[in-house]
Formats: structure tokens, sequence, C-alpha cells
């Protein structure tokens, strides 16, 4: 067993990590930190990990390198790039869920979080952990920034259409619908019961930080000189994101074309489905599980691909590709700890 | 007082016309008919409208003909233009809720609803009930067409951008999100509690019914050869509706520009609130309300305006503007049975 | 019109009563109060309120006094007692809606609420605003205390069975649900959307305040000694309240002596509906109402009714009942802006 | 590993038993029977279950009884009588999860299910499958009647306040409250999005079916004579089930010495939590999971114990019960295919 910690565990992605550790066959988790929390007993904070009691600890990247060799980050951006140096400096393996290490350019990170980056000497080794689409790149990876929650449905729903050169304009809109578990355990007004249920609603629009990520994989992906413009709703459910991505497409491609770029594509992939002709993906699909369900149409009158990608934000938006990622960094098989059918409503 | 009848009351919006009808400082329900419900008294079937002991009776054009001057049709596509003549020849003005006038060329409404148009000969004294957009139409109309709700929110969100000339494509995404009340009150997999709570989904991509009646109101707003590309969502709310309309401006326009555009358009409009820049409208805020909440925001790298409208399906969307209409279709007080507060929360 | 000022109008309370003050035709609201909220306007902090203009100013009794001959107190309990005498001596009507005025005794006040009564010369005065079972007492009243949102369902759900001489055991339990409103506009990890959503829970049980209120209106009844086990839930929804209430019954008692005696107790009451036999009530149907639902159904077997009572905690649970109130203190129509008809769903 | 089969697997239980048996250690899932879903692949009806290719068969007991040793019977009440008797001659362990086989007297089920028993000679041999109160039968059992869901929980929070000899009146309130699943994959307006959400209601009061199954429970528990007051309700939430139980206590039980009864009769019971003092459950925290979450609260004045329990009803409710029965009865570890950590929110 590989003994693995987690830092900042106390949030909604560190919860899931505990969760999906515990479920893991080859890790072993040894310690849980929080500052927040420190003291606390994980089953207290929450029930629904009955039976589990560990005691959240103070973050102390000294204490996690010796009792870890793999050490998930969910701690906000800027604490990532403040405990990652240590403990790779220790010998540890760092999966960072955090912004961090997502932007390979400093001054991107720093025009959009508004924080200089601390350890600009990392970004160059550290690998963007989307598996299904930059798989090879994860063996031995030492530092993983795993991908935010909208970029990965997002780069999972555009992938197939700009790798297959169907697309042909760089302005992609993106309009995305996320659960409220989305916006972590802060309590705040937009996150009250009452005013969350029975409401959807526009957030940051035309300035969400997950945008030039987005166009960063974009441009990976193929495109040039991506222009990106990201819409994200907040909906009355507790887990699920839906994103919905408008492709200016080839004239050629027909609706059949495209489902079977997309088909292909993801042939063989464990934790993706590509629905159906006239099928869309619903996040209750993927309620609790690592898999993507990704929803092809097209726009025929306009030559507008429609694709539409569900996740669960704090599984393969974060926590599970997280596991994922930390999988093939070290040579497990990638879906170990990922496999376990989720409810079925 | 104005005797008024509504044809195919059991359904949601034709129960909420009963409520709304109820209110009505100058109109007295006479009617209501159902096929399906016939017999039933209306607080048996909608307990909310305890105390109205009317009792649904047949759909019969001639009885309802003689009981009202004005009947509201809140029936199936099909069914109104069946009734529609008989109620314009014996003298009545009819609001009607369904597709069936909504649209001028009949060939275009055979092609999205699979149906000969049996009244064509209506269509051009139709007048499309958009009070914002098209008031001036509406006084003496015999036969109002009321707009779809997701048109009413799209053209709402649109048209001070279009008519100001600062739209440069004709192309136009909407990315819209409705409650399910929004399917009616017919059964379905779809809107069976357990599949529609926490979850999101689109449905009918590139095939909804109301495509072209948008793109009939983008040209009648002066956009050339409209291009819809529209895609509805499914989120679990019981009311409500939130369109994000994409518009590709001109480079010139900035953001104090756009804001500035829609205050001016909207300016004295009494069921429409334009957002201060920065902040989004949201469905909950126009519950049980005829209003419609509209926020503008501007992509500027890419020169897109981003404009959302939130309305309640059931009332901007249906049965609130086919009051408004009908007020100014008689020459009474626009407002009239429209402006008791709604629930704050 | 009758000036009228809300004192606390920026919480949930506050807000349903500018609501129905805005829609009441002999009230003219001329200030509102918040301690927290100073300075804003009503619709930036309540958009579903847009179009009113009112700026929320301090807590000042002068100030308030000299404006409005009527005050609605919707401050946390302690506050009110602090300044209902001012308001009174200054020749208001008070009606509070906090927890102040309604223990007659004002030890058993201090037991529950672990504070002093500093106005126990007003207890003798405070009029217990229940109109349904004690109207006769308000007709002129200066100071009504409105009941809590628990103690109106649980007493009109039990009165009739008590006062008709049906009820043989002083031992009642009440088993009650509340939507999240119930809580406030707080913010709390309870209240928070991801955690209050999906799930049910009992909570104060054997311990919430509105005990002794229940037991004190029992007694008023006619019930001797009443022993009330109170348990409140919280559900996943905003608004409404259902209290189930158990009665060891006569043995002589038939399931249709059970309905005859509510169907008669509340004959002609305005804003009270018992269902016919087998049919329950549902909070959605009275939501954003000032109405009680009531369902009556006798176990047999075991000689226990079961009486089901359906509000909307905001309103007939608070703001709708202190208007009620206030209508009779004042000599109005009872139901003086309390009629509009209610959203259908 | 053990073939296993599920007869009425299309429904909500035999889904949640599919999702449970494909992630079993010992069984391997050999046939899926529906008759309404014959032909349908199990990942095209449930989504969730992605990668499952099993399709449905016909009922059709010979078959089953061919491909399977343990057959899981979901199906409605009347269809398990029928086919149980052909599969128990055909050598198989069968794991009812209907009504059939619960009440050892057919009069009683005749009684209340309005039909009469088919297979009266089995009723002695089947096991009444609640592990924690009853586990010592279960081993070998060739026939497990699966309890309801409401028994399951008002079972577990009434056992050891009666086995202590706590409780002192056979009179027993259980007010529950259950998620929409409890009613099944079928459509009905109760459980139509619009109706269901924003709402709660009682239903079949002082006339569900789970009452006299509560009762025999209660009596095996050494209950003399129990009288059961019964009301379930209806909450907006998928799954979940909470049951609130109303004990007389002796007058020389304390709080303590209650939730030490309980604390000690669960004590080493791999499913069951109960909460430390002053903690309630919830069923947020129990959703997916075969856990009981048990709270413990004493009204003192009146010497009434008030015991919560939560529940998955599609879990520990129906198909996680059934895998744990079944477990006990082949002789494998309890708790297989039961322990995977469930989602933290």
């Amino acid at each position: 067993m590989i003994p693995v910690a987690i830092v900042g565990a106390a949030g909604y992605a560190g919860a899931e990590l505990t969760r999906l550790i515990l479920g893991h066959p080859s890790f072993e988790l040894k310690a849980v930190t929080s500052a927040a929390d420190e003291g606390k007993r994980v089953s207290d904070l929450y029930p629904a990990l009955a039976g589990c009691d560990l005691v959240y600890t103070a973050h102390d990247a000294a204490t996690v390198a010796k009792s870890a060799q793999v050490a998930f980050l969910a701690v906000p951006h800027t604490a990532a790039m403040a405990m990652a140096p240590v403990l790779l400096e220790a010998g540890l393996t760092v999966i960072d869920c955090s912004a961090d290490f997502r932007l390979r350019d400093p001054d991107l990170f720093t025009a959009w979080y508004a924080e200089p980056h601390t350890a600009p000497e990392l970004l160059a080794e550290a690998v963007y952990g989307l598996p299904e689409l930059w798989r090879e790149s994860l063996p031995g990876a030492r530092l993983v920034a795993c991908p935010g929650c909208y970029p990965t449905a997002t780069l999972l729903a555009a992938a197939p259409a700009i790798r297959g050169g169907a697309v042909i304009s760089s302005r992609i809109i993106v309009d995305a619908i996320s659960g409220v578990s989305g916006a972590g355990r802060a309590l705040s007004a937009a996150t009250h019961f009452v005013n969350a249920t029975e409401s959807v609603s526009a957030y940051k629009v035309a300035s969400h930080r997950h945008t030039p990520e987005i166009a960063q994989g974009l441009g990976d992906l193929g495109l040039t000189s991506p222009s990106v413009v990201f819409t994200p709703h907040l909906a009355p459910l507790d887990r699920g994101l839906l994103a919905t991505v408008y492709l200016e497409a080839d004239t050629a491609l027909s609706a059949e074309d495209a489902h079977a770029l997309y088909a292909g594509a993801y042939a063989g992939e464990p934790f993706i489905t590509v629905c159906e002709p006239g099928v869309q993906p619903a996040t209750a699909h993927v309620r609790g599980s690592n898999r993507a369900h990704i929803g092809v149409a097209l726009d025929a009158p306009s030559h507008t691909l429609v694709v539409t990608c569900a996740i669960d934000n704090l599984v393969k938006g974060t926590s599970g590709q997280a596991i994922q990622c930390a999988n093939l960094a070290l040579g497990l098989d990638e879906t170990a700890g990922l496999t376990a059918p989720v409810p079925v409503v």
C-alpha cells in the first residue's frame, strides 16, 4: 500500500478525495490536514464517512512529507504553490487540485488571480492532468496540475472536433451550468438554500478564472489563437456540471461525421461515454462517478457543432480526476479506486 | 366588468390565466373549459386556487362565444386554429397562447409542426404580442398570438442591441434554461421527480420548435437573415426561464455603451428591469411575476455581448403576457391585474 | 391611507411584510428599518420587489413613531420588548412578530429564552394574534403578539377537536416539517444549499422554543395541563410548514364526526380550507398565501386523530397573519391585502 | 463467483440491486428480467450504469432457475409469491424484496393487500431479513422476506428501547418522511416534478400497508399488543427516509440511560451509527449507503423517547439490506459488496 496524504482535506474536494482513497486498493490514507478543522474527526465533519476515525491535523509540509509518498493538495490557490516545493524536495509525488500550476505562463496567472506566482520554476515540470487528452505525459510525473471542473468538461467536449480538423473558427462559446458544491463549503448568500433553490442565474460573466485555462487547453489541442466566451451558471443541484460548447464546423461535416469523430476519439476510454445520436447526457447520470457523458449534435443550417458534456464537478471535475492522474503517474491501473458503480438515481 | 373565458384552462398556462383573471380589476371569469377535466372544480384540481368554485366545462366554441367577450386560448397547437375562426366570427377578441398564429408563414408552421395550417387566412391579421417590442400593434387587435416563452426572453434580450445597430453578425447563439413546468402537466419520464431533480441536461438540441419563431422575431427587429442556434436545457426548478444570448458586437461598443443601450431602450417599461452593471438576473426574482430582469455584459476580448434575461415561463412567458396583451388590445391599463407584488423568496 | 412602518424589514418576515403592505389597499409604507442593511434599497436587497425604491433606515423608535400609526416589528426576540414601550407610548399600534409578548408568564420566557423580560408590564395587554381561534380579542388591540409559525399550524390543527370535547388525553405529539426560510436569512451550515438539499433531519428535538407557546395555546383552548412533545424537521423546500398533530380521541368519535367537527368549526373562515375526507394538504398549495389547509384523519384502531395543517411559514406563519391581525385591530376588513390569488404551482 | 439473477430488475430497487451486485466480490450477475423493458440494455435505461451491457429478459422462472443459484425478487406484491415456489423448488436461494412473505399471517396479508395469499405454505419458512435485530435466523435461509423501508427504519429505532424494557406503553407513534423514489418508477401526478418539488404532505394516513408489518415486528421485539399510528410523508428529495418514533418511556429512564441503551445495543454493528447525544441524523449522510444513522432524545417532561432513524430507502430500505441478507444466508461476509464509501455530499 502506498501511503498518501490529503492537504486541505476538509473542503468538498478534500472530502471526496478522502472517500475515494478510503476505497482505493493501493492507497493507504495516512494524513488529512485542515487549517480550520484541525482536531476534528473526519466522520464528525462528514457523517457520510461514518467509520473513518482519522483526525484532521495542521497543514505542515514537513509532517506530511514524513507520512506519505503522495500528497494530494486540495487547498486554495497560492497555498499550493507554497507547499509544493517542500513536498517535491522531500521526494513526494504531488497531485495539485488548485489552480496554481495549471497555467504555464506565470504572468497569465497573475493577470487572472491578482497574485504573484511564487514557484514559477515548477511550471515547466507541472503536467496538466487530463488523461483522456494528454495521457502520455502522466507516467512518472512528479507534479500534476489537475484541471478545473469547467475546463475538464469543455476540453473533453471540444477535443475530438478540433483534433479532427472540423473546427473552422477560433471563437468558441462555452455555456455551462454547475451545481452549488462548485462554490465550496464556505457560506455565502449565493449558496444559502433559500437563495439557491428554485433559481438559475449566470455569474462571473466574461470574467471567470477558468477562461484562460480553457483557452490554453484549446490551443494545446491545436486551435490557433483561441477566443473563448465563457458563461457559467448556477443551478439548484448539489453536484454536477454540464458544459454546452458551440464550435463552428466545416460545412462538409455531417451529423453522422460528427458523431463518428467523437465515438472514434473516445473508443476504449474507461471513463467516457459518447451518447447515441439524439441522446443528451444528464448530470444525474454521472453523480458520484468519474465518468464524462458526451452528447454530439449538429445545427445543420448554421454548421454549428453543439457538444454537451456532463460530469460530476467533485469527481471527474476534481477528486476523481486527481486519483486517475495519480494512478497514471505512479504506474498503477488508471481506473484503480474509481470503478465502484454509482447509485442509479 | 368584461366577461372572459379560458379555453384549455386546466393546464399550467390555463391555471395561471385563471389566477390572474381572478385578480384582474376589469375581467370577470365566466367560463373555464377543459377536455380532460370537464366536471371538476378548479379548486379541486388546483388547491392553490381554494375558493374558486368554477367548474371546467367542455370545449365548445359556441358556448364560449355566448359567455364571453374575450377568449384566452391555452390549448395545444392545431386546437387553437380550429377554434379561433368561430370565436372571431362571433365577435370575440381572441388571445392565443398556442403556437398557431405566431409564424406568419404557414409553410414554416408546417415544416416545424408537421401539420397543415387550417386557418392561414387569419395569419395576416394575427398580432404578435410582445408589447415591449411591438406595443403599437396591439390596440384594437382581434387576434393576438402570444409569443413562446423562449422567444419572449430571447427577443427582449436581443432587441436593444439589434435596434441600436450594435450587432454585426446575423448568427445568434441562444442558450437557455427552463424549469420543469415548461413541459406542462402531462406526465413523462423526463418530468418524473426522481429523474428531474439534481440533474441538468440539454434537450431538443438544434430542433426546438421555438427556433423559427426566434428567427422571425430577430428579423422583425432588423437583423438580416438571422441564423439562430438554440439550445434549451432543463433544470430542477418548477418555474423560471433564463436565456443567455450571445451577440457579436461592433468593436467600438464598450461595456458602458452596451448597458446604456439597454437602460435607454427599456426606460419606463413597467415590467422590465435592466440590472445594474455587474449584476445578473435570477429566475427566483421574477417567480410569479410578469417582469423580465435583464443583465448586460460584454466579453471585451471577443466583442461579444452576453445578455441574460430571466422570466417566469408561466407568467411573462405565457399567461401574464397574454393578460398584458389583452389589456392593450382592449384599451385597458396595460398593467391591470399584473401589479401584485410577488413573494420575495 | 394609514401610514405604517416595518422595524426589522430586511429579514424574510420583514420582506414579506413589505410585499404585503405594498399591495394593501389601506396601508401606506412609510418606513423600513434595518440595522444591518441601512442605506440599501429594498429592490437591491430583494430584486423580487423591483420598483420599490424605499431605503432601509436605522432602527430608531422615535423616528418610526413620527412616521407611522402602525409599527410591524420583525426583529429578533428581546429587540421587540425594547422598542414596543416607546412606540406604544407614542400612540402607535404595535404588531409584533417576535416571541417577546407571546408567553404571558415572564418567567416562562426567561426559562426558554435565557433572557430577562424587560417589559413584563405589557404582557397582560398583549393580545395573542390568532384570529381564527381568538378573533374577538383583536379589535382595538394596541399590542398584538403574532404566534410562531409552528404554534399557528399546531393550534389550528388541534382547536376544533379540543373545543369539541373529543380529546381525552393531555399528551399531544406534534411532528412538523418546515422549509429552510424558517431559519431566516442568516447564513449557517444547516442552511447551506449543499447541506440542506436532498436531506431531511429533525432538529432541536425536545427543546424547541415554540414548545411552551404551543402548550399555552392548548391550555387556552381548554386542554388541562397540556403535555407537548414537539419535533420539528427541516426539509429541502424554501417555504412551507406542515404540522402533523396526534390527538388521543374519545372512542365514540368516528371519522365522519371528526371531519364534521373541523368543517363546522372553520365554516366561513376566509383563510381556512378543511380538505375533503381522504385528501391531505400540501405546503405547495398555500405557497405565498395566508391560507391554512387542514386534513383530518382518524386512526380508528388506536382512536387517534391525525390532523395535518399546511401553511406558508412566512405568510400565515408570520407576515400574513400580522397583516390579518392589524386589519382586525384597526377595524379594517380582515382580509384586506391578503386576497391576491397565488401562483398555482 | 456465485451466479445470481434479479427478477424485476428495471425498477428502482432492481436497478440498485444491479449496481450493488456489479460491485460485489462474490456475486456474478447472470440475468436481469423485466416485463416492461425486455430487450433494453441496462445502461440505456440507467445511464448511471454505463458499461453494463446486460439486456433485460422476460420474467421466466425456469430460465432464471437455470442461470442462477440466488434470485433477488424486486417485483410487485403477488408476483413474488407466484415465482418463489418455482425457484425454491429448483434449489435457488430466494431473497424477496416484495411484501409477499413479510407478514406471517396470510389473513393479515389479505386484509391489507386485498389479495389472497397463494403460497401460504412458505410463510413459516420465510425469514424476516433485518440482520441487526434477528441475525441468527438468516444463515442457511432459503427464502428471505426483506422488510419494507418504513419498517426497517422504525424497528431499528424502537428495538433497543423495547428490548431494554424501557417502553411502558404499547401505543407507538411513527411519523416518517420519504423521498420520492419510494413511490417507484411509475409516473403519477404525485411524483410529477412540478407537484413534488417545494412541497411536503402526508399520504395514506392511518392506512399505509407497512402498518401491520411494523406492528408484527414490534411484537417480535417483545411489545405486547402493539398499537401503531403511522403517518408517512412525502418530501422533495429523491432518496432518503427518516422515521421519527415516539415511545412512552419508564419515568426512571434518563437521557443518558436512553443513549447508553442504544449505543450498547448497536455496538459493533457494521451498518449502524448511533449519533452522539444532541446530534440528529440526516438522510443525506446515508445516501447511497447501507447504513442507518440513529438519533436518541428524551422529552423529559413527558417521559417520551423520540428516536430518529435515517436510511436510504433504496439501500438499507431495500436493495442493500437484500444483499446483506443474502450474504448471511449464504455464509459470506455480511458486509460484502456494501462497503464502498459513499459521496460525502
